[in-house]
């Protein structure tokens, strides 16, 4: 007999199932290795399932499910943050009998060697994610996501300006306005195929007008002006050029792939900021395009 | 002829629709009355869709649309902020003519004046919620939220140290650990029915230990902190009782009302923090009841 | 006698004074007049310090001060914040008999109806902040501040594309990156005299390479965006451009008026941000001047 | 000559000196060795002076020295970040010739491994941070710091409960509301000392009435609630109960050592949080101390 009372397991009389209970504002360092081995420090979202014959989850395991991954497997084993969150989300069934479904979210900061626009090696921040979800009798979900922050430059204010200036039959680019954009892509993993988070950073800096440098010399800053300043885009070509180049590298992946694009941009000429969006199916996807 | 060329107007070749186009990060001041005035400075999200056959949403628009309620409408004549929030996605979509859905979310601080345990008046900070979407051909679908921060006593603490101390037999309470708890209640606003903030703040004042106060002299705070051990709940407690108590207060809304509950409680001994959630119709709620 | 104990005031043997003991996080809606009637909803930040010979400081006489001002006498009869914020000292210091000063932090958002480019009316955000400080046998200190959010164009890029575009000997503007720039300015208020958060605003704005307006129409966009790009400057320039300024506005006012000012420009072309600050008192900078 | 002209080295005419120019929010992981070595994901400040000879400070160096520091020379050979703020404010100050002075800040995450009441191993998350300060013909000033979370239970509820209860002659303790309590301590390292990040997470944990654990199975979190109790504590005993640590632990460290300690409590029984603080020198504390 234990000799403290389990109260989490008291079967409450006429009562209700819960969602989602579990733990959030938790931070961990981990190792996970691709191509090279890398530290991250995600902060960590967990949650079960709750039946309505059990008064409470012990929140306790769900501390020991994320250590018995964290801890004792993931030391540069783990390929990606989205194998990180199915391990836990694996665990946390094993430690919770009573739970028919869980779900691990994690998001940490990134960081890439990139190259600017002379070839000097600068390092970039990004912020990766991965969550899996699993029902009982059901295969994990895994999603894995990416957001990259560049600059776009306002098409519209740049034919506006032209005018404004009676430059309309020049060439372009002329002087617009140009925003701070962060641009966020999740998608789900099929069961045999691999997406890096490299990939969707990638896709997400080809969207922009440009992606941004944390070093740039005085003539690479205006070779990164100039370049962004030829490829303006709003936050609607943003999104739709992600969705393009998404359809395009994951030709191979099945119609089921789910998808979810955002690009916010902090607008400088006005204190509110810009944002479109897009979900759907890899599916829904392919199949608009033939359609329009 | 425009003097200025549209280019959000043009055509893009071969491209996708989009889901959401707007603005976010827009905070504007409003009155609305209920039973009182009251001048809130809600943030603003606002959206519509985007066909492929338009390169750009003209987000002037948006603020446009705003500005037609906030700066016109909205002075004591409106109810509540999801009725703000309604008239903004009526004027989105005049303004928007190719759109063929909107949405407007506004989420603000809100003040009432409380009593403390001993009738002492005390002013009380909580946060609301409006929204409100709409799809050509459809009923405008509204919600209203509500936030209240409140004390969570832990029940399985509870217990174990009464263990701990030898006082198995004596009557509660005994000491335990509590926390600061943010609940939150999202739900559906029927036609015909109305449904008042203050109704939610208080469903969610009655199902923590106990409601919070700013002013508590020393026997005020005392008799708070006794209520609070009195009545100790998990999160998981605290959203079942929402639950009931919803399921009850609306007895004569109809089954199609959507409802989302949640409760975050900051852990006093933990680094971390605790959550439950649960969502649903009051027809799965009130079906789920019977069936247990 | 008092039936509960009153344990803050018990003598705590061999301790140390302490410099501040208060609440921050509280929130209350407070009516100011100055031209107009105004709704603020500041957050509030309240100390006293605390003697040796005490234990503690009785933390809800800190919520009966600000009661006393915010629920009785700021009903559009006190001017602005930094007169609530002394109202509050004044009253922290006759509560907490045993302190020998008493500090009060106020900040709030703050909407002007302005006029863009081309007259049209659009209502903007700012932020501002009221401060006072009192010691014993000494005068309270009031500060004022406001920070606006705005437009700065790189003079640097702009020069570089000029060469790296062959234009060298055109007139410019040319194109260049540009940001969203919050500018903060904070002032002491000296004795008889009256700082407007207006004026304040003002002055950021006109040191900006532009101010910026939630609302343009496609012309107003564009003649924005040349007369940011007729400007551009530096976070340097605009700290430097609100320090002359101020020095010549208030001309009148007393070499001891104590000054602080900030820039912080969210890059476009990078991921961080830049940064500019100067403090010193009125008589540093009339005397700096005369020096260079 | 110059291809690109060097807008920055500009002379304005009659202008301002300016105290702090540089870059804000730049993230980048580094190693750290001092027991272990440890990788760290900084944020970074850095700034240094501007003259009135020159018209701007060459942001692109603040980088470039920031990653002599980070890319070159810290990878498990610098002990703490304070030397790593260190010795980027040498490399500020050699690539900014026209600098008199230069400022390094890096806040991180930094994590432990704990044992619980029952000796269970948990892994901690705290907050440390490490400043420099130089200016031209001083030495650095050197400052480490770190925040530490934990429980604090109220001394004063605790009291008038056991009024309200009639337990007066009873022996404590009783039950009380707590906190979570967020507690830093900043200090400057004199030459030739070294101070330990854990050392001041040591002495914030053992003044708060008890650590927290992310893992507390049900005895030891019975065990740790008790010994909370058992410990009760206002956020004004925190920090004096700092200080006295400080002063002990450091009793070899000389006078002029600056400190500066805060305790925030998150209440429980109120929305707003209580706050303490008291800065100084080690020579300030020690002569209070024998004057009391």
């Amino acid at each position: 007999m234990e000799k403290f009372k389990d109260v989490q397991s008291e079967n409450p009389i006429n009562t209700y199932s819960l969602d989602r209970v579990g733990l959030t504002n938790v931070a961990r360092p981990i190792k996970v290795h691709r191509n090279k081995t890398v530290t991250l420090i995600p902060t960590f979202r967990v949650f079960v399932d709750l039946p309505p014959s059990r008064k409470g989850s012990d929140l306790s395991r769900d501390i020991e499910a994320l250590e018995d991954v964290v801890g004792q497997e993931v030391d540069g084993k783990i390929k990606g943050i989205e194998y990180v969150a199915e391990l836990i989300v694996d665990r946390l069934l094993e430690r919770h009998p009573y739970a028919t479904s869980a779900e691990a979210q994690l998001v940490a900061d990134y960081f890439l060697e990139r190259k600017n626009p002379k070839g000097r090696k600068t390092t970039e921040r990004y912020q990766i994610q991965g969550i899996a979800r699993k029902k009982d009798g059901e295969k994990t979900i895994r999603y894995i996501g990416a957001t990259a922050t560049g600059i776009s430059v306002c098409p519209s204010a740049m034919k506006t300006v032209s005018t404004l200036t009676g430059r309309m039959s020049d060439e372009p680019p002329f002087i617009s306005h140009n925003q701070r954009n962060d641009v966020t892509i999740i998608m789900s993993v099929p069961d045999g195929k691999d997406v890096e988070v490299d990939t969707l950073i990638d896709i997400a800096e080809a969207s922009m007008s440009a992606p941004t440098f944390e070093l740039l010399k005085r003539e690479e800053e205006g070779m990164l002006v100039l370049q962004a300043h030829k490829n303006p885009k709003f936050v609607e070509d943003v999104v739709r050029d992600v969705v393009k180049l998404i359809v395009k590298k994951f030709e191979d992946f099945p119609d089921t792939v789910m998808i979810e694009v955002r690009s916010e941009s902090y607008e400088t000429i006005h204190k509110h900021n810009a944002y479109a969006e897009k979900k759907g199916t890899l599916g829904d996807f392919r199949k608009e395009l033939k359609e329009n």
